[in-house]
């Protein structure tokens, strides 16, 4: 039962994400670029880009949404619908949960207390780096390069690319991510070399996307695949249901819970900015805010999508 | 924009139950009966009951939808609701989180760890003893008489009562609830008389309904708040949303994120042998089916929402 | 080989002990009284007491070394003696490890995370609390009879009673113990009812000694059992050493390490101000100061047996 | 007061060592040799070797006592005491607890935990790592030269070297100890590099000695720093106590409360097989037998040091 949108939509979708735009970019106010690396932290605090692809492939888009910036964590979902798609879902399911989890994002204390001893999920780091690993390729250089051309196939454009003073800024001081990957290899999770795997991971991190990138990939993941702007299936439904089924439980960190009760879709975040969401049936929605709340959602961009779901009752919850 | 459904969806819904119940029964035999009390081994086994409450407010049902049980861990849901409508929502969640969790269902160790030092959220044991603890009255007898008369609002029906064997068999054996609420008085979440409160919790997890119960609170959460059958609000469409988004991320224990993926609709279990599920505009569901899986789901029950998500298209993630 | 004191030292020790209660009482103002209850809160923050037994069977004693204080943690010791007596040494170690530990006094999370699930030793509260469950009886007033009578044969009087003030208190507040109780009921590991083994390990707690009395007992465990007073055996031999080896190692809570490099023996403190220390063949010294440093030590006791330990080479280590 | 040695110690000390020799060397069948590096893996499991350094200098010695094995975890005593040496106790304890734990040796979730955030003591990997980092040098080379040189001084010889295979086989295997690496320096307390500190920790753990090696040592501790057989001090008095202080709550894993209550000295073991004991004012032990019980222990080993301390009486507790 797909449920084609109401020509209305299309139609006034701009004006909305426009007027949504203007109010919610004072939210910046309440948030702080990232500065634990020097590259994030030049990000204009002020910015704030909206982008709708809907069902119908039309993008609708306002404000800073042609703006580039890392993906972060947010290519967790594109990493996991990667690996998923190259390898299986046994692939990644046996090395890590599929549960969601409250903790901050990095915890090690969740490694060795679990009893299955693997990580909650893919979308915390332990389980991201895990997935990471699994990227086919003998090589770093090899696995991001296949990374690069799958995240290209979803974004329609050859482009895709990454930005290296991020990529070797995270590369150098990631003592707590190194840490948890090297446990991960311990526990037998991390078939490739630890430093290999944290290679490849700091780069998918690096991918820069703009907020009609994100959107796009939230449309597809809307229609369990299918990519409503060359009507190609991008990816398998299977894939695209995990993907988001995760996202609903863990997409913004400790922000995660009440986000599901304001916004009510599925969506996932990055320190980088970026917020992308999925509307089953309806919409991809894509954000950039790069001024962050405590939890490291965009501040503005979380304002956004909660007067969006109301405008246009998202909600699927 | 409310979608309602199209009208063959009532038209067939009594024929698509009885073929779900048929196909998805033959599951209970994977399952096993809970045997912690007495009183719950008792239950049959091969049982399994259907019922749908659509936007309509229109009943139907399948198998042993009319044997009632005790709610068990769907009381959560229900307590959670009582407690926000009379005492507000901060009263909760100044004591309780409001992030999903995967751990099993009642772990300390969260407590002790976590910054806050409160239980992640109302659907976990920690914080559902917290909520019990909230509700009005000065006595253990006045606290669930108001629970059971708001239950009854919500059911449309005056003579709820509560299963005294299991409640009592619950009472005597609960050591880890007994250590856990002890804990959360050490922390000051727990505000009334500790055995008081776990007076409240065993009553509230012994209260008995039916499938078609069931589906009409889900059927209340679906329409945030407005029951279909007599047309009169029952929640306040804040507090659904708050259940509903805690349903989606932590309802089936250890099972939501796979549930999440295969069903895709928030919904709560409990080791009596229930579930209940709710399709945001769409319907309620409650299924009835004893058998329990390793996680604590009802086996032939999962099956059958299953079956029916795919039927009904009904996943909204 | 026993190594009999030199004549000097008797001479000396009361002349010793008079000096070093000058030195040491001034220490007093860095501490605190406990407060957790009032009864505790009553006693004089200045006051100390210093008492020695020697391997000769002679006393000598400085300061407030008469006025009785509850023995609190101190009881561990005791209770732990007692039970290994009556009962033998596996019926505590198969239920309780004999592993030093850092942790604070009272954590439920090392039961939770511990592959045993025991708890580490019987000196910490969890370990405690399953010691007493295992004290002979078919009623409270039964173990702590039997118990009295056991700490009444070490102290060579028969008027051994317990602060029926404290008792109460400590009983009426002492909700992580338990929360703690409840969580080794549902480990298995407290064959008695849970109310009844708290009701015991309040009263043990409650017992009343003063500086003389724990410099007997301390010299009791220095002879490995023997009662340098009477000449009577009142312990078994290894009964001892365990007491002896757990002391050594968590005796003062998370001060433990640094008194074991400060003093160099083995010693329990209590939260009622007394601390039991004893000198392999030499002595057992008892001292008396409610005043608490952070660690929930006697302040002045804890400088008295420093300079004690210096003047006497007391360090076995 | 110092206790000289009855001078029929050293007249009977060789025929004693030869007779516990002979009922301890079955021991080792009990055990097994470690085998997680290949070059381990090779020691003879019936080995046993027995030497004693008495508080007059004189060496006596049974078994395979020349024979040289990795000094391992027993490096971990020699590295606190030269960064003691070099830099004083605060650089060490402002960054490491002095607490004893009874964990097993290598846990990152005391880290995550422990409210300080550093390790519980030097004698578990974590807090042994840190102590590597602290050594003085500005390269890996320079750190473990002054160690070495260190060491040297201790053993009175100009030859300690390392075994580099031992060496190159921890290093390419050690996931854990680097994720406990890479935890600490996030917690900022290793100030070198990460993979330099490393590289020092995995030599000092290679250096190679033999039981008189190690009784040498020990007899310098129990002289609280001064070599009896140079007459020299080689160790700052507070220096020694604070190793025996740790030796005896956390010397020998998880089995160091059994061998408080068995044996009743300080001690420390490594896997290599080697045990270092040290008596106050008496002697230093040191034994050697590959063969390992389940903690990680010399099985023939801790019986030779059971006999050893049941035939001169030299417990302390």
């Amino acid at each position: 039962m797909s449920l084609s949108l109401p020509g209305t939509y299309n139609r006034r979708m701009t004006e909305v994400l426009r007027q949504i735009h203007a109010r919610a970019v004072t939210a910046a106010a309440r948030g702080t670029v990232a500065s634990y690396i020097p590259a994030l932290s030049l990000a204009d605090p002020g910015a704030l880009g909206l982008a709708v692809v809907d069902a119908d492939g039309c993008t609708c888009a306002a404000g800073d949404s042609g703006t580039r910036f890392t993906v972060q964590s947010i290519s967790k979902v594109l990493a996991l619908a990667y690996v998923m798609t190259e390898r299986g879902e046994d692939a990644v399911f046996s090395r890590v949960g599929k549960e969601p989890t409250g903790d901050p994002f990095n915890s090690i204390i969740r490694l060795e207390t679990s009893a299955g001893q693997k990580p909650f999920n893919p979308l915390i780091n332990a389980g991201a780096i895990v997935v990471s690993s699994l990227m086919p390729g003998s090589t770093p250089a090899e696995a991001i390069g296949g990374f690069l051309a799958f995240t290209g196939r979803l974004l329609g454009r050859s482009d895709v690319s990454l930005d290296e003073s991020v990529y070797a800024s995270e590369k150098a001081t990631a003592a707590r991510n190194r840490s948890i990957a090297w446990f991960l290899k311990e526990l037998g999770l991390v078939p490739a070399d630890v430093e290999d795997t944290l290679d490849v991971y700091f780069r998918q991190c690096a991918v820069l996307v703009d907020a009609v990138d994100l959107a796009r990939i939230g449309a597809e993941l809307s229609l369990d695949g299918v990519d409503p702007v060359s009507g190609a299936r991008v990816l398998d439904a299977r894939t695209a249901r995990v993907c988001k089924s995760l996202m609903v439980t863990c997409g913004l960190y400790d922000g995660s819970g009440e986000f599901a009760v304001d916004v009510g879709v599925p969506a996932k975040s990055g320190v980088g900015g970026g917020i992308l969401a999925t509307v089953r049936d309806r919409m991809g929605i894509g954000v950039y805010g790069p001024a962050l709340d405590a939890h490291g959602n965009s501040a503005a961009g979380l304002e956004a999508l909660r007067l969006l779901s109301a405008e246009l009752d998202l909600r699927v919850l």
